[in-house]
């Protein structure tokens, strides 16, 4: 396999659909606005004018959308994904998609005769660009066995894990942690700064023992300086631990530490800060 | 300064003498039980009768026992600490006490004309052994600025806190943020199991972003094997969270997270836990 | 207005039915069960063979059934209350439902010109015999203060609200606090249980204080005695607090403390007591 | 028994013993500042120099002070009440205290032949002048069983709880459930509000209902209004959540709810809310 269809040149697309390139794929790219195409185009991507004629001309199409409707729209619109679909066909969807949209794309496409995985990654830019995300695959089996090289030059880690919902279940619980993280983090910097200890220290001290991390080292000196230039959106990040405390709720799993995290990630959207970086919770801790 | 004595030849104690004798310095040691000197001895150490006998012989004296209790005995027993010091004299203490046992060693340290540092360390058996510990040092400047090479073959990395007390309540916030991620940990493992998913692949998801941490990648296949062997022991990590809270209490710092945590802890006290690993919180969460 | 509709004679409705024939009202039932209409008819409700015909003998009609799917059944099913709509009619739904439920019905009989009021009531089968319940009612305030005369008979309290939707949300408030006052009681008793104190003698306490209130007196000496025999299932009440933490959620209200109680009453569901009454959290926070 | 000693004449211990008086006890008092006994004197009450000697003229005396050092003062101090205690001399102490000073009061009591009983009240000014109080007394029995008849003059109910520290516990416990109540108010207040909902009307519904009791009557319209002048200071009102966690914490009870609802108290501290009523933790909970 070594032609793929790309559809969706944001941030993360781009990023990706370069890396393939430069791994030595041939690309076929689409996006809504045609612009975001030119700088691909530059670096050897062909251009498609819709979905589908991307996916009738590729054995397999990737797409890497903002959110559901989006991704609802790539494979149900006109000439879309699902119009080009037929046996032997095969589609990955990266983009993070609540598990009905998951499994409605993934009905359709097999009713078609079609293969489907859903692939969210965990990452943002400056992973994609250095194509070491960890992909979190479901889906058809075979599919994901022949696409793997092509995951690996965008991931550095990939894993398959099952059914269809399975990767979007795998995605809630890693940032379940990742909330919970922030928030330990935020408290510890919060209590350091009231007790007249050196919150710098503090940093320095977690960066060198067992809970050394890189979310800490990235994100604990920008809140520091009070930067909380959005990577990845506190609305979102809330919305996640919602959706995991949702999983829980569903299962009977007690998650009270998560439930109070969230509520942290409330008092911070209570005070403006949905559009800011997730880390902007320590605004709240530390009010 | 190249010669030290050293009080206290427990697991922690043992390695640390042992890093500096292998550092070519000269060492003194004294240990309670004084069967544990002998393997020290064996490598080149010499043997002191008493803590004082110890503190008289060397310009600087440092100590690692396991509690408030035996640090107060070592400065203020018969023939202890206190007795030999005096101008010019440093202690240097890397117990994990309360502030009271730490200021109350301090005053009559200083009182006789000697010098004084509380240093607790983050890290157990392994990075002693290794000289890979985290040193948290506070009191007299001078001091730590004399022994900091010494320090530096214990530790990968020593840090200047400021007046005593500033090291024990570093190492609070730091056992605060364990405590928290140990729960998120569990709290995503448990969650993992019963939404079907396989919490090997979480965990390796986990190793592989930026959330990946020593403490995950350690504990984390222990604790699917049900093994809880303590490396620290659960009642000690509760017992830091509970001091962590009471000092968040003094001085007003909410930590909602961090008390829904502890109470975490507290469940698995009462479910036996107090003397297994504090990774059996675990136990609790996913009961 | 001296003639009502009575659809729905479940528990909660036969008793009510029952009230208003009491005071002197003339009483049209119906129910999807027929043999529930007899002992009614026996107290003098005449009997109708379905919804709509019911609504069409009647200027207001009144129905209380057991959830969102029912509710929408006796609305827009065969011959439903909806057929009978009409301008000058008037439809009133006790039923517990969400408020998307609420506002389709609503729509629809405004729709053909009529009048509607959601009315959930607080309080279980002893108040509706009683007719002490709290009635919520929201909607059409013309019709409200129509039949207040009536609902008067059927509570001891009757509030207007505003439009519909508000009934339902202050339902949830209501049952915010009543799940949040349980787990406390649940936490006393396990505290003085495990303090040596008689939990008999903490509910006496209890009785004579600024604290007192029927929860505690009724529900107390059954969870001491072990008996959860539901009179509000526990899932009911875990669901409860979901939706209001969901609505929280929505309007950015950090509401840490229920989301705590909530936890309680998850690791209850854990625990098997899903059927049993809402005071089985007891189970869960004593184990 | 017909005559009683009564040391501390503050709001709550002159409202106490004017009550004695009231019903026919000869009553001998003192206070620390002086001025405080005249209006005593004016209604009857004989005067007495200190607390010894008001304790050598009666068989039993009272105490109502504010704090564990005052209740120490008067028991240890210059001719305090222990110089006069021997066989067949009763001394009650309604302050609230911790139990370790209470036990040191009781033990040298009983050292001298004298009995003890601690009584801490629940109840504030009000309940105070109308002999309303709820009395948790623990101790010798006997002193209990011939003090009955004049503390059922002070309160609608007397609970004899055991050995001394099963007053303090009880007291501690009950205002567990007293902090979380006040929290879900507060949460419900706030929920209710950001829905749009009247807050007057919410209180509406919970004084009819089964969760109807005095807490919420009284404080509700307080807080709706910003009246948060103190009848029971929040410091203090966190300080007994703190200490109720803390006797959780070693019987290894979790307490998950009271702990989110301290960490609400303690945001409220933050806030400034110190030496307000203990309902102006709404500030911090509706921030």
């Amino acid at each position: 396999m070594d032609r793929f269809g790309f559809l969706g040149l944001g941030i993360m697309g781009s990023a990706m659909a370069r890396n393939l390139l430069r791994a030595g794929y041939e690309v076929i790219v689409w996006n809504r606005t045609p612009e975001r195409c030119s700088p691909l185009a530059g670096v050897g991507a062909r251009l498609g004018r819709t979905p589908g004629e991307v996916a009738r001309a590729c054995p397999v199409t990737l797409a890497m959308v903002a959110d559901p409707s989006a991704s609802g729209q790539l494979c149900f619109g006109d000439d879309g994904v699902l119009e080009a679909m037929g046996p032997g066909k095969g589609y990955v969807d990266f983009s993070t998609v609540d598990p009905e949209t998951s499994r409605r794309i993934a009905s359709a496409v097999r009713a078609k005769g079609g293969r489907f995985l859903e692939a969210p990654v965990s990452g943002s830019r400056k992973p994609a660009e250095d194509g070491t995300l960890v992909i979190l695959a479901a889906g058809d089996r075979p599919l994901y066995d022949d696409v793997l090289p092509a995951l690996e030059v965008l991931g550095q880690k990939c894993l398959y894990l099952g059914d269809v919902g399975a990767g979007a279940a795998m995605k809630l619980v890693v940032n379940l942690v990742m909330g919970e993280m922030m928030v330990a983090l935020c408290e510890a910097m919060a209590l350091a700064r009231r007790a007249g200890l050196s919150c710098d220290g503090l940093l320095d001290v977690l960066s060198a023992g067992a809970l050394a991390n890189p979310l800490f080292a990235q994100k604990g000196p920008k809140m520091l300086a009070g930067d909380f230039e959005p990577s990845f959106p506190l609305k979102h990040a809330q919305k996640d631990l919602r959706l995991a405390l949702a999983l829980g709720d569903r299962l009977a799993q007690p998650l009270p530490t998560a439930a109070a995290a969230n509520e942290c990630f409330k008092a911070a959207r209570a005070l403006g800060a949905d559009d800011e970086d997730f880390s902007a919770v320590f605004r709240a801790v530390s009010a």
